[in-house]
């Protein structure tokens, strides 16, 4: 497969060479010679809101700011509009800390829930939903050229996917330019990271297109419509929930999209269908990926 | 493909047809024509250790006592030897509660931990690298003849990665024999399936080969290792920190093990090359397969 020379149109894609985020392993073959091959790092990622530790994430450890206010915001740790005061990011302590200007909704429900039962991880899912309720997606039409033209140029994008394997990617991207392209050996932690670059840089969501490498489960569907963006396209398959929640939503979901293939389980009447799917090549022969399920 | 027919081989084999675990959804293809397809089922799980709630998991929701036992354990939350005194799985409410015959260190821990610094998440992982502190696996030799043969078998076995995908498998196996296939939208719900089924069989592991759908991460290496099985293979790839991890514990560590084709970035001196990479058939086409990643 040939990969794009020029990535100019991205505002951030993947850097695969970095020498932080991948590392030469030696081993062997299935004929016993001795092979050495570039594999992803993974490393701990502790977030604490002001004085709560929150989660730790295991990480390629790129962007921890983007990483630790996205998980936070889609998480509904942070109210709208609150005002982050600091970010602290100890690159020896894995540690970052996000500091906000006020005691948030959060920490004082933690409080409540520590009291009763114990630890609050059980209830935060209960909280993404909750942001749910009454949310309707804005209903931009989006043209299948477009996303044939992102499919075809994300695949092609030299990513620490095509160069180490076994990593999650997810691209924000406006019509059929990709604008921000993040990596992640956790596909939550991909999709966490776009939102907190939209956060930082109070990016307007409504006329994007969100695409991941991974599953259309629950979590995804619901991180994607809390961060306003109406349409979520993926190569890989759907959980039922994850439907339901897009149906809910009026979110436009596009699964199994491989070639010039896709399923939409929601949201097709926004579907614009100006390619001829005929037209559209077979996806590039696996060989040079490594494998990222 | 052609599937497997008989799976008597197994003591718990997928149930890809239960009425439970997947849904037809509607929608429409890339042409514009309506589809309906079996896509796989996802719902909360809340696990409970006595009085107190632990984490929320997403599941398939087939076998929650093995889950929520498996979990625990692998977890380090539960003591070598101790008694489960019951297990209360409740449908409706979608909770589970472990009990036994104790307080246990997690829980006097939990507690210290939450009148510090509020949640106990981030201490899980800690507590997990705690229980790898000087476990050194048994040294058993791995034949590539069984390597093979068991990729050959799971890949046919029924199940519901070849129904809906979506999906990621574990296969607990010994020799050439595959013995209990777990299957869930988490990789590590379907591994802690496993874990739950051989605590309460009792099932020895030091014989046993772990077979996985997905990448060979950290706490899928540190999973395996606390389980006490020796050697780990998945057809996807690694991360840094999972290849060290292994080599640290003396686990051998297979990797994208596809056709005749395989990486062994660990333990690769217990290998016993019985097997001519040239006799074994390349992977079936995928066709059939919904992709799982």
């Amino acid at each position: 497969m040939v990969q794009l020379t020029d990535t100019s149109e991205y505002l951030i894609a993947p850097d695969p060479h970095a020498a932080r985020l991948s590392r030469v392993v030696s081993g062997v073959d299935h004929t016993g010679a001795a092979i050495s091959t570039p594999v992803v790092e993974e490393r701990p990622l502790t977030i604490f809101l002001n004085g709560t530790e929150i989660v730790t994430a295991m990480t390629i450890g790129d962007y921890p700011n983007y990483l630790a206010l996205g998980f936070l915001k889609n998480q509904g740790m942070l109210a709208p509009g609150e005002t982050i005061t600091a970010t602290d990011y100890d690159e020896d302590l894995d540690t970052i800390v996000i500091r906000t200007d006020g005691q948030t909704n959060y920490e004082a429900k933690l409080k409540k829930k520590t009291r009763t039962s114990g630890c609050a991880v059980g209830t935060v899912f209960g909280d993404m939903m909750d942001g749910l309720d009454g949310l309707t997606l804005h209903d931009t039409p989006v043209r299948t050229s477009d996303l044939y033209a992102l499919a075809q140029k994300i695949n092609r994008t030299p990513s620490l996917y095509l160069e180490t394997g076994a990593i999650h990617g997810t691209v924000l991207c406006q019509n059929d330019r990709p604008l921000v392209y993040m990596e992640d050996v956790g596909r939550h932690n991909a999709v966490d990271k776009i939102a907190g670059w939209m956060l930082s840089e109070n990016v307007h969501a409504a006329d994007k297109t969100l695409y991941t490498t991974g599953r259309l489960t629950s979590e995804m569907v619901i991180k994607c419509a809390l961060m306003g963006i109406p349409t979520l396209a993926s190569r890989s398959g759907f959980t039922a929930w994850g439907v339901e929640i897009a149906q809910q939503t009026g979110l436009t979901l596009i699964g199994r999209m491989k070639g010039h293939r896709f399923t939409c389980f929601s949201g097709d009447h926004r579907l614009i269908r100006d390619a001829d799917p005929k037209t559209i090549p077979d996806d590039p022969a696996k060989a040079g990926r490594k494998g990222a399920t």
